[in-house]
């Protein structure tokens, strides 16, 4: 060894060097979101990711996925490190085989993002696309697996966040099953509170540790049917997104494959006892709907439009027809908005002018009217109206 | 809106729900290791992904580590979701052509790793292996280079931590330069503590948040000639891990292409604003290397023997031959050790029984002493003696 060359010194306990700026505001946003102290605090231990405690960890994190997910025996959870859109892609490059042929059924930019992924990994793909605000009709989903029996596989989102529609997975399921197709489902935005049908089968639904589970961002996971997954050793185009090879080194070992975000792991495992203590998924669709029509009945008291109609608002987030005036601009509402707490998400649309709210974290129906007076606040303050009807403003 | 089912509840702050177990033990692995409590403090804080206050995190998180890489203008740096495997994939699928060919110096788990990943997404791909003990030869590198000239790209691990060793990249970089080759470098282990030259000239370098640079898992980075990705749109096998994308939407908007790891992001802040209170680059290398010196001169004193030279030796991770004894297990050693508050690594080698020793995280030379004091107490109850000289135990 040689000398140090300065004495060793362990890290600074100075607080000049913590951060200057930590944002103190409710993020009504589609994920990141906010979330539980209790949750973040349990961000803070170092975990050996070799070691048996962690290995609990995973073990009751994938154990308490599956039963919420509630298909019954047969199905295996396999995390993924990672944003959402890379345990996307890890279950189509995965369950997908290289001679099959994916059907996305997509009205926005997650179903879009799908076929750009498989189309990337040289799948064979295909879409059936509907307007922004239109559910794919499971009639014409039935047509067009009719008509192209190339098809093998069908994905779809369960909740578009492009725009917060419901998309009809239920109905899509039976018409995939009727045709000996496989299904997958994209369910980011709605796993743990917006349920599906117990006879509902697919072949994987994937979700990420940010969303309706309140916990922090840094992986997904799916929820795979192990009689579809075993088949698929060697399909996937990527070594680090093998959905196959994960499962087979948990199983194995009971580890991640390779290093996991430990910390994010054990603040989900935190976030995952909060959810089962309130009241598991019913409670958490409870508080989500109770959110959402406090956001809805408080803009329509401004006179703000939803953009969707009530039949197809999923409670996770709500697209707004911006407000008119002289000097609208999205970027000062939003600086309006988040010096008065509050951060909001910009509109995705490419055909309205709009903006965008969340309904999920861990917050409560009085956040979300918190959030109504703080934007009739600032609607006066920068001199703008509704759209449709100015006087109620 | 359908009416909520039950009555809306914030998450419980019921102490019982937070976990039963938090770890308490100082980490000696190569990463997840021990961070600093003012870093995982840093990690409790809801960070809007789209915010400016976050943008101008990932923006003080760029520029510290071009600052740290201190390869001049021209470099840019680009962050990835995932673990470090994550992050070297998309340096490979990225920067090696569809029609390139990479050649992998190999003398361990991690360069082996990169040879799996180009296979996986059809690159060519070749490996000049060498003993898990002996350093790659420049001048076989030039060799081979001289022989196959449709080798386009050059990998290397800088410290591979299967053993801890230490590969000459400086001088290897030197010969794929002289033969117009281009160089990739795996700084997992290395990346923040041990240097390289300023002559030395790579396409890309990358390592990730939870080793030297001593933040938690969950993203890595590249730091990458701005002219070798400028030509890299579509090369990519993958839409998640293309590295051209994700630059040029962090060079548009400020932001991260698809969810961040945001509470981890701005841990790894945290922990760069301690690195430079420490006195960079110089003095992280410093403590590393008492701490290794701690531990090695410790080991010695017990009789065990490090299985490497000291002028291969990084100082990052020690791999020690096993003691022998009637009853030596790996798993009873492991628990031994971590009763005394101390997790270590188990070995890695198929020819040789060892276990391993990490140096690095927020911890000083006192916890490695405190550490043989340990493992002296537990070789003593476990009736284990060194391989080499039984009377030193």
């Amino acid at each position: 060894m040689t000398t140090p060359m300065t004495t060793p010194m362990m890290p600074s306990t100075d607080p000049a060097v913590l951060p200057e700026t930590t944002p103190d505001y409710v993020l009504l946003t589609p994920g990141p979101l906010t979330t539980a102290p209790q949750t973040r605090a349990a961000a803070t231990v170092d975990w050996g990711s070799w070691d048996g405690d962690f290995r609990a960890v995973t073990r009751e994190v994938c154990d308490r996925l599956l039963a919420i997910a509630d298909r019954g025996p047969g199905y295996a959870c396999v995390p993924m490190q990672g944003s959402g859109t890379f345990i996307v892609e890890a279950m189509v490059g995965t369950l997908v085989p290289r001679d099959g042929k994916l059907l996305v059924l997509s009205n926005g930019a997650y179903g879009d993002r799908m076929v750009a992924t498989a189309r990337r990994m040289g799948r064979a793909v295909d879409v059936l696309r509907t307007d922004e605000d239109v559910p794919p009709d499971p009639q014409a989903v039935a047509d067009r697996l009719r008509d192209d029996a190339a098809i093998t596989h069908v994905a779809v989102v369960q909740c578009e966040t492009t725009t917060g529609i419901l998309n009809p997975v239920d109905a899509v399921a039976q018409v995939v099953q009727a045709a000996g197709r496989r299904l997958l489902v994209d369910a980011m935005s709605a796993f743990g509170a917006l349920p599906l049908a117990a006879a509902t089968r697919y072949d994987a639904i994937v979700a990420s540790s940010n969303k309706c589970l309140e916990g922090l961002p840094g992986f997904g996971f799916a929820v795979v049917r192990e009689d579809a997954l075993r088949v698929c050793e060697g399909n996937a185009h990527s070594l680090s997104l093998d959905l196959y090879d994960q499962w087979l080194y948990l199983q194995r070992t009971g580890q991640w494959r390779f290093t996991p975000p430990t910390h994010v792991v054990a603040a989900f495992l935190q976030a995952l006892r909060l959810f089962e203590a309130e009241g598991g998924r019913p409670a958490r669709e409870a508080r989500y709907r109770a959110n959402c029509a406090a956001l809805v009945d408080g803009l329509r008291r401004l006179g703000l439009q939803p953009l969707l109609a009530a039949e197809i608002q999923a409670p996770i987030i709500v697209t707004v027809h911006a407000p008119v005036g002289p000097g609208y601009d999205f970027s000062a509402l939003y600086a309006g908005l988040k010096a008065r707490g509050f951060v909001i998400y910009p509109g995705k649309l490419t055909r309205a002018e709009t903006f965008r709210v969340g309904c999920i974290g861990a917050i409560g129906p009085e956040a979300l009217e918190r959030f109504v007076d703080a934007l009739a606040d600032v609607l006066q303050q920068q001199g703008l109206a509704p759209r449709h009807d100015p006087s109620a403003a």
